[in-house]
Parts: structure tokens; sequence; C-alpha cells
């Protein structure tokens, strides 16, 4: 019984199997499973309890910003999708078709698909919705005053993905998809580089990574898109994850679906779309750039517990008195209502275990009180992120306890900058490029201004792809490092997830 | 322009066409409409606005019962609905396939089905996803300690619906479904009654929708279930609509998905299941008990926006006082934060139209200042729900609406329960009932202990339906009107949406 709790709690080690790792972590701290649906998981109460917490907070930044939320349908007739030639492309090979409205029952009692219930157009369960919202919005956009539309949709998506790995890249995920339609392309690309920067405040701020925020090339864009703006973070085995992006979608989807509006000087105009979404993602990334060995580590302005509470006692007689100190604890948290607070009074379980129990679930912080603390009227408060013990005073608890959130919040943030980097190159030619990125995985910094074909060969040659063109440039000149051109142009070059 | 303005603004009476006013409104209020998807619709802002006050309201209910929140897979392996013979022949026959996962252009450029990606076993978009999550549960429950399992889950929902009605039948809708697992029979009881009386409460507290709670004959219980419990409540055409139901699924699931617990003595056992649910059809029913000829009618307390402010005046000079008297007057609203509050300050749009336009969306109060009122520092408020006009002074503005919101909360309420009163009937014999059903729609409350046979024929000839065996019962004896037998069971019957 010992060794079998003791099993549900190791972990592989990150230099033992790094993927191992990341998956051992999703599943014991419990944030999801594989379903027994191909390429889709289950998202556990504890990793959902995350996602409702990125919900509320993003939802909030978009509500300030003036969008309002609605809900378009989950099927796509696929004469929607042909519409946009680069979009369909872009989609076509990874989504899941609809093709029947019934079951039946054969003749054996075996169910399947009823041959006399095919659908007349097959309808594609959405992988994005361009195509079906701006259907909509041909009736909704007449004239000028019916701009702008600022529209976001929390919804599921599907993507069929051959290599799915949970939270990062499954066949069915959540996410938010912001759909805009504006006047003028300038409003247009303000509103797409004001989404990426509240992507960036949110997943820096309550999120605690650190992204690069950028532009994308040519073949990385969005299929359909003018500009794409992404933020790119580094996981610990140094590849480069994207965590956001938004799309300046230009006059692609207005013409695609014919929507026009009268404009104030009596001429019809193509209104301009912008696009931008996150996606569970979010809670893998959270994985990849701050958790250990241990197991999870949430920051604290992100965490559905905060603290949780572990006594400390061996004798039944001692335990009364020590489930007593922490329930009037307890009431004292509950009345400030700062932070969460769970108290672990599970019995038949040493406070051993549950400490690593509930470092492998990534609580920010720990609160310890046995006799012996009591008596000097002490309590023990122990970090996740860099397991100090902190030992104070009973009466500075609260005041103690959001200091440390705020300095767990901030530690997490530096130490992934600092990870990022030092894990950062700036590099001038290709072939060092090649060696380089083989040994020493990390971010590269390159002047560069090839055409797509050249991308294309760097990513068949080295397995990476170009990240970003980072928005802040620092303007010099200097050589391609791929076509020795003059260019002014840095991009970031990485492996990727 | 005028003409259409006007035009945009006027929907069908009740008693030219019920079914056409009810159209109306979901359309001219901007709540819903239909998309080029067969039988989906499109919640528009408006809509969606409701949805989620529902969403925040319920939520918070079913956490302070200690739910969590957790999200299952959109897809469920045909194989699945098999395990369960009463559940699949409910849902087989209305419900999304998916056959493919890729779509292919062909040599002239069309975009189609993919014969080469043809799945191995069918998937079906969840209608209800018992299946998929007792198919999880299967690992999460191994003892007693792993019980109760009480979780919710908020989703969007797929049954192939052939005649379809905005909110109240449509193929995609939105929903909650709550699934639990106990220990016994008797906790999955009280959980399922403890589920039905939030529905009650909220619906009852929140959207002031009067219900009878009761439970489902066989005929009309959930496939699977052994006991549905449902709250039921009266349009204003006099039929019946379903708001929540509750299931107590017995052992039905964990039998079919072979989950079993070992229990403290040692033995190993089914776990007891509920699951229970409402749905986006909540906001047709607002329109269907509480809307009139002016359009919709949203109870204060689940309203996006509860007071709209319309500026009264004539000439451009008087324009900038009474605006710069309604921005004040914002400010001291936005600063206490107890209702939501908008300025209708739209150009070019006669008080009269904009009068009009927010009767139509139903918010429940409006105030109206013009210079004449400023002058004496008084103001108008006019109720959505009577249409009282009534005259205060500035200072008291605060306090009056807030006593006025729970006015108009409370006079719903009533004026639901009355009409429901007045439309509910105790009948003795059938052929009464066949008569009445027909020239005086409403609730029949008939002593009933027919069997599942007569209650189909009952169906076939009056179209009508046992809504419910209300939970409260008088307990007196009486001959049923369709046997003539003895019974102490009285049951209700109605045309239903």
């Amino acid at each position: 019984m010992a060794n079998e709790k003791a099993d549900a709690l190791r972990i592989t080690r990150r230099d033992e199997d790094y993927s191992r790792w990341y998956l051992d972590i999703v599943e014991r701290a419990k944030l999801a499973e594989d379903s027994n649906v191909r390429g889709c998981m289950i998202i556990r109460p504890e990793g959902y309890a995350i996602w409702e917490n990125m919900q509320l907070i993003l939802d909030k930044m978009f509500k300030d910003t003036d969008h309002v939320n609605a809900y378009f349908p989950l099927f796509i007739p696929v004469s929607f999708f042909s519409k946009e030639a680069q979009h369909v492309s872009g989609f076509a090979k990874e989504c899941a078709v609809v093709t029947h409205h019934r079951l039946k029952l054969d003749e054996d009692g075996q169910i399947g698909v009823d041959p006399d219930a095919e659908l007349g157009e097959p309808l594609v369960v959405r992988p994005t919705s361009e195509t079906i919202i701006w259907s909509a919005y041909r009736n909704w956009i007449q004239s000028y005053r019916d701009l702008p539309i600022l529209l976001n949709q929390w919804a599921n998506i599907c993507r069929w993905e051959m290599r799915t790995k949970p939270f990062l890249r499954t066949t069915e995920f959540l996410w938010q998809e912001g759909h805009t339609a504006h006047a003028t392309p300038e409003e247009a690309e303000v509103e797409a580089k004001q989404m990426l920067g509240v992507y960036k405040t949110f997943v820096e701020q309550y999120l605690s990574i650190p992204v690069f925020a950028g532009r994308k090339t040519e073949n990385e864009k969005f299929p359909g898109a003018e500009h794409t703006y992404t933020i790119e973070t580094m996981t610990q085995d140094r590849r480069a994850i994207q965590v956001g992006t938004s799309h300046n979608l230009g006059t692609t989807f207005s013409k695609a679906f014919d929507v026009t509006y009268l404009a104030a000087d009596g001429t019809r105009q193509y209104p301009f779309a912008t696009s931008w979404g996150i996606t569970t993602r979010l809670i893998g990334s959270l994985i990849m750039v701050h958790s250990d060995d241990k197991g999870f580590i949430c920051p604290p302005k992100i965490a559905p517990l905060q603290v949780i509470g572990v006594p400390i006692y061996r004798k039944e007689a001692e335990k009364e008195k020590v489930i007593s100190c922490f329930q009037q604890i307890q009431k004292r948290f509950k009345e400030l209502g700062a932070f969460s607070f769970k108290l672990d009074d599970r019995e038949n379980l040493s406070p051993g275990f549950k400490f690593n129990d509930w470092e492998l679930k990534g609580i920010p912080l720990r609160l310890e009180i046995g006799l012996r603390d009591m008596e000097k009227n002490n309590a023990v408060l122990v970090r996740r992120d860099t397991g100090e013990k902190i030992i104070i005073p009973q009466d500075e608890l609260e005041s103690r306890i959001l200091e440390l959130l705020n300095e767990i919040q901030d530690n997490l943030f530096k130490k992934a900058q600092e990870f990022q980097r030092q894990h950062t190159y700036t590099i001038s030619t290709y072939e060092e490029f090649k060696n380089s990125i083989e040994n020493k995985p990390g971010f590269y910094i390159a002047y560069f201004d090839g055409s797509p074909d050249d991308e294309e060969k760097i990513k068949e040659e080295t397995k990476a792809t170009s990240r970003c063109i980072p928005l802040e440039q620092e303007g010099t000149m200097g050589k391609c490092f791929y076509t020795g051109k003059s260019t002014n142009q840095q991009v970031i070059f990485a492996r990727a997830y």
C-alpha cells in the first residue's frame, strides 16, 4: 500500500525523458487524461479549474476592450470552405466530417451508420470559425454604422491531428476566437496588435510566461491572413511554443463571402477583418515553462488553490489540537478572502506523503503547523517554486502569504525569462546554425530575408522554423544568414512544438 | 427611411400568429438567428449575454453544492452507445455522425469528402455525455473513497432535429450536464432531487418563471433513467414547456460500462448515477412566458442591461443640457454599481423610436429626462412590464430604481403564476379531457394510473402528453380518468413544446 502510494507520486525526471516527464505531470497532477476517442483528451477538474480562471481573466480583458461574446454553429458546410482557397488548403486535411444524421440497428442488433441518412452536403466540425462567422456578417453589415463589430466566441474546436499530446496538440481543444470587422485597414491593424498586446499582458502577468511578440513570416502565417502576429515562449527543452496568435485578415473573408458596407461617402466597400485566439494549450505551456521534477508548478495568480494546509501530528491527542489550530486559521483566511486555502485533513496519510502530493499538484504555498510550532505560536510556509521554508509568527500569516504569492509569481517569471535569455543566441551563418541548433537547442536570432522556399529548405534540413519577426527590431543592417543579402530584418528560428 | 425603421420594430401580435410572434421576437430583439446550417442557430450577443448571466448564477449554485467542472470529448465512438440499449434507441435516430477525417480537392477543384480517410469506427457528436463520462469513471472509481464524484460540464450538444425553432429545439444547443456517482441509491436519489431543487430555485427566483416540479412517467423519462424529475412551466399559448430535468440513473451506466468500487466491507459494488441539465432553451422560455406584443421582456435579475436612459430634447441647445444631466447621473450610477445602465445617445433617432426599440429588446426600466423634467429636478421611470410611468425627484433615482427592479421581478413571477393558475384545470373523465384540451388549452390535472400503452393512446388521440407526476400530491384517492381504476396518483397532462 505504501509503495503503491509512493508510486502514484513518482514522475520521470526531465533529464531522463523530457516527453515522458511532461505526460507524467499531466496524468499524475490529474490535469487531463487520454480518452478512448483517438486524439481527444478529458480535461479533469484540476486542469479545467485552471482553464476557468484563464477564461475569467481573459473574458474581462476582452470586455474591457469593448468586445462582446456570441455563439456560432459547430458545423460548417463544406461549400463555405471552398470560398477561400488558402483557408481550405490550410484546414481540409485535418478536419472531422459529418456525413450522416442517423444510426441504425442492423438485423444482428449491431449499430452503425444509417445509409439512408446521408447529408446532401457534408459538414465540417469547425477547425476555426472565420467562414461561418463571415457568412453571418453578410447580413449584419450593411452600413458604416454597423462597424466595427467586436466579437468573441468561447468554443470547442476540432483539428484532426495524427500525433497528439495532451493540451499541446489534440484533435479537440477549447479556445476563444475573436472575430472583428472594421471600416478601415488601419483600424483592423490596430485591433490585431491590440489583442496581441492583451495576450502578452495576460500570459506574462498571470501565467508568468515571458514571450517574444512578433509577426509570422509568409510560410508560417494563418491560411488567409495578411499578417499573423504571435507570442512565443521557450520550453525547458529549449523549443519554441506558440501561445497566442492574432491575425490581420484584410479583406480575405469579406471578399470570399461578398460582404460590403455602404460607406459615409456613398461608396460600397469591403470591411477589414481580424481574428485572434488562445487555447487550452496554455495549460500545457505552464508545465513546459515552469514545472520541475517534483511535478506541476502553477503560478499563484492562475492557481485554483493557492495555499494548502498540512497538519503535522503523530498521535491522536496531538491531532485534535493541531486541527483545531488550523480551523481557527482557516476562519481568519476566509474572513479576509484574499487567497484560496484548503486544509488537507485526510486520515492515514503521512505529512511526507501529503507534501509530495501537493508539490506534484503544483500548489504555490504550503502551510505546516505542528505542536512544537503551536507552542511558539509559529507557522511554517514552504514555497513550491524554491522549496524554501519560512518560519513566521502565526499572526503574520495573512500578510506574509500575500507577499509570498507575489514573490512566487515574480520569481517564476524571472526564472523563465533568465532561462530564455540564456538560450537565445544570435547567429550569422547558416552553417553555424545547422550545427548549433542540433547540439545547443534554443532561440536563434538571425538576419533573414530569404524566400518562402528558402524557409522551407531550412525547415527540411534543420527541423527548425521561423518563429517570428520580433516587433522590436534593432533596426541595424546585417547579412541574411541564409542568402547573404543585406537586410535589416531579424528573425527568430527554433524547433517548435 | 422612417418606414424602414418602424418596420424593423413591428412584430406580429400573439393573437395574430403566436408562432410568428415568437420568431419575430427572437429575430428583432437580436437574440438569435438561423444560420445557413440546417437547424443550427447563431446566438447573437444580446441572446448570449443572457446565457452568460445564467451560467454565472448556475455555476455558483453548482459550486456551492460542491460540484466541480470538467470537460469530456465531443465525439463518442458508436460502440459506446451500443452498451446501453435504452440509451441507444433513445438517441440513435437523431445524431450527427462523423465518418471521415479529411476533405480532398478533386481534379475539377471541387472539394468533398476524401474516401481514403474513412474512420475505422464512426463517431457520434455528443447528444448527451453519459456514455463517454461513465467510460472514464471506470478508471476514476476504484474504492468507496473515490465517491461521490460530483461533476458538471458546460458544453455544446447535437441532436438532429427535423423541425426546429430557435432556442426551443435546434440541432445544436448549449447546456450544462451534471454527472455524479454515489455509493448508495439513497445518495443518488438525494442528489437528483437536490439538483431539481437548484433548478426550481434558479428558474423561479432569477427567471421569474413559476414551475411544477414532478416526476416523469415511464413513457416520458430519459432513456436509461430510473426516475426523471422535471420542472415544467406554461407558455402564453397554454402549452407545457420542460425547462430542466434531473435523472436518477441507478446503476444503468455503471453496469453498462462495468464500473465497480471496493466498498468499506470489502465487497465490489456498482455505483449509482445521476445526471441533470438545463439548456439555452431557457432563453426561449423567457419569451414564451413573459414577453408581449411590444417584444421581449427580460426579468431584471437575468437582464444584461437593466436600465436604459433616453434623453428627451428637440433642439441642439436642449440636447447638450440633457445629455450633460444624464452623464452626471450615469456617473452616480457607476459609483453605486448596483445595477447596469446605458445611455442611448444615438443621433437622428426620435425618442419615440428609441422607446419602441428598447421595449422590443426587453430592457426592464427606461429612464427619461427632458428639459422640463430638469427644471423640476425630476426624472421619469417607465416599467417595461406594465408600461407604468413614474415621476420622481432625481435624487431618489438609485433607491427607486432598485425598488422597481425588484417589483418588476416579483410582478413577472406573479403574473405568470396567475396565468398558469387560471389555465390549470382538474379533470375527471377522458371524454371531457379530449374536448377540453382542444378548445381550452392548459394544464390538466387528472387521477391517472394508466399503462405506458394507455399513455401512448392518449398522446395519439389528443396530442397531449403527461408532463409530470407532481412531487406535491394531495394524497386523496380518485378514479383514473382513463382506466377508471382507483388511484391516489395525480398527473398533469398538456400539449407541449
